[in-house]
């Protein structure tokens, strides 16, 4: 028996990074006490490049090799991509039609993230970019889900989600839909190899499917503890970039390395070394896979069509009842 | 060879009145010359009204009984019902990732019934509502139509698709759409009975449907000349509210109704009973077919079926050209 019901979904906006490597850890974990229906959201691509749209189907084959070689097991869950499923385009048009434009306005997100991608340059002040909150509960409320798993950053979304199902269930006197529920991820947010946030724009990304080479390139050239001059010198675990990605990948022994930087006992590059085999101990079986699906066309079409065909199932089922409250259709 | 593709529709909001005669005729006429796709455009019914939809199926079924009995042909023209070609939404969704905001806040018609509506006690502040122009224009170049009959009030959302079309072209380096071109309709404004515009909220409305005996409860109690007291006082045609009529059911006569209202040689109740016959003898035939459609529910059914197979079929070929242009799906 399942604990409930979740969605999630990525946006194929470009390569994974070694950030995404915890969050899919996390999803593996979840398939196993959730119903999960995990979407690769090309449409919420659009929303911030939409002039930019000539890599959005490499990055959707690219996103669903990394989702099966870390573990995303389509016997289990049910991995679909999101503009295969033209109800979540229905499903927005009609929620449209009962929402306060000022809600959308208001989501803490909005004018933020407005005025950041104008500053790098990016006009997205659109009717699309406008609707992104409320396609994203769309994207949620199709499939009945009651639990999604969210990072702090998403919590105003999923509020707004949950107004907009008590909105339709009041408007159209009805009971559709769960109200659906925030898991907060507890997952450590790995920092970009110069201790900034980790994006691909700033070039201090480690790409999920890196070989041990490309590894130790990325580790070598972390940031470590800037007051550490000398080998000797007592190191400052909690500044440091290294010790950041040692947490992740080195739990049983975390401690332990704690207790030897401090000291001035390991020097940043031997840490280094420590952590890049870690690393690559866990990247090698995810690498390995990927080269195996890499080779069978097949049957990565075939997941996504097993998986279109289970999405369909349940959105149709949800639209009819929706289209029912509503009287239309 | 026909001058071209028409794309032209009607929301179900309610009974169709007299009013909408003129506009049904003027089909009637264009199927003759054009490729035409006429749309029972449910989903629009929405922006105004998402908390009262009880009566849109009943609605729509009312539309395609007035269309069928007036004279729109199934054989000519494609007849469909806009939530039954989801590509709509799709396309829709689409578009307002390159939509600016101040596009659509800019429509003249925005501000202004949004103020109305507000006045009337309802709150269509959503973002359905702002949407709408832009669900129009989807609605429109997923037929590639080229023409547009539209009156003067919808002059400035037609431009609003013409942009989208040019920027949608730009952005995607591709010529999919025509700009559609607006044909403006002469067609007279047939105002209520007591000269105020018609609409059903006023209930100075003619039902399309009426029978003789309510058409001439109507007719009789439609303002005239408030300065012609007695029957033998001169007329003045350009204030009467029966005149306008006439223009339109007594197209030949109109000269000699004009002159001798004006010489007082006519009066008002005759003047009614004369334009009440001709109306009746419009719409007689109008209600007889209607009866015979009423009666045969398979005949309406096939219809909106073979209406809609017959659109899906152009909207899969412009669908696919766009997501190729877009680089999705």
């Amino acid at each position: 028996m399942f604990k409930g019901r979740i969605l999630s979904g990525m946006r194929p906006t470009g390569k994974l990074h070694i950030g995404h490597h915890s969050v899919l850890e996390n999803w593996v974990k979840l398939q196993e006490e959730y119903e999960c229906f995990f979407t690769i959201v090309d449409w919420h691509a659009l929303t911030t490049s939409y002039d930019n749209t000539e890599k959005i189907k490499e990055n959707i084959r690219e996103m669903l090799l990394s989702w099966l070689s870390i573990g995303i097991d389509p016997q289990k869950s049910t991995i679909f991509i999101q503009s295969h499923i033209k109800e979540h385009a229905e499903l927005h048009l009609l929620l449209s039609m009962i929402t306060p434009l000022s809600w959308l306005e208001r989501v803490p997100t909005y004018k933020e993230q407005l005025y950041q991608l104008q500053e790098a340059g990016k006009d997205v002040s659109t009717y699309g970019f406008l609707g992104y909150p409320l396609l994203q509960a769309a994207d949620i409320i199709i499939y009945c889900a009651d639990t999604v798993p969210v990072g702090e950053d998403q919590l105003p979304h999923l509020e707004f989600c949950r107004e907009i199902v008590r909105r339709f269930h009041y408007i159209y006197n009805t009971r559709i839909f769960p109200e659906p529920k925030a898991m907060l991820s507890r997952i450590a947010l790995l920092p970009g190899i110069d201790g900034r946030k980790m994006s691909k724009s700033y070039g201090n990304d480690i790409a999920i499917d890196s070989d041990s080479e490309a590894l130790w390139e990325k580790v070598r050239s972390m940031v470590t503890d800037p007051a550490r001059i000398h080998r000797t010198d007592p190191g400052h675990p909690e500044v440091c970039t290294v010790f950041a990605y040692q947490k992740i990948f080195n739990t049983e022994r975390i401690d332990e390395i704690k207790e030897i930087c401090e000291k001035g006992k390991i020097g940043c590059v031997a840490c280094k070394k420590d952590l890049a085999g870690r690393m690559d101990k866990v990247l090698e079986p995810i690498r390995s896979r990927r080269k195996e699906l890499e080779a069978n066309e097949n049957y990565l079409n075939d997941v996504l069509k097993e998986g279109e065909i289970r999405a369909r199932k349940v959105v149709r089922e949800t639209m009819e009842k929706v289209r029912e409250a509503m009287g239309i259709g």
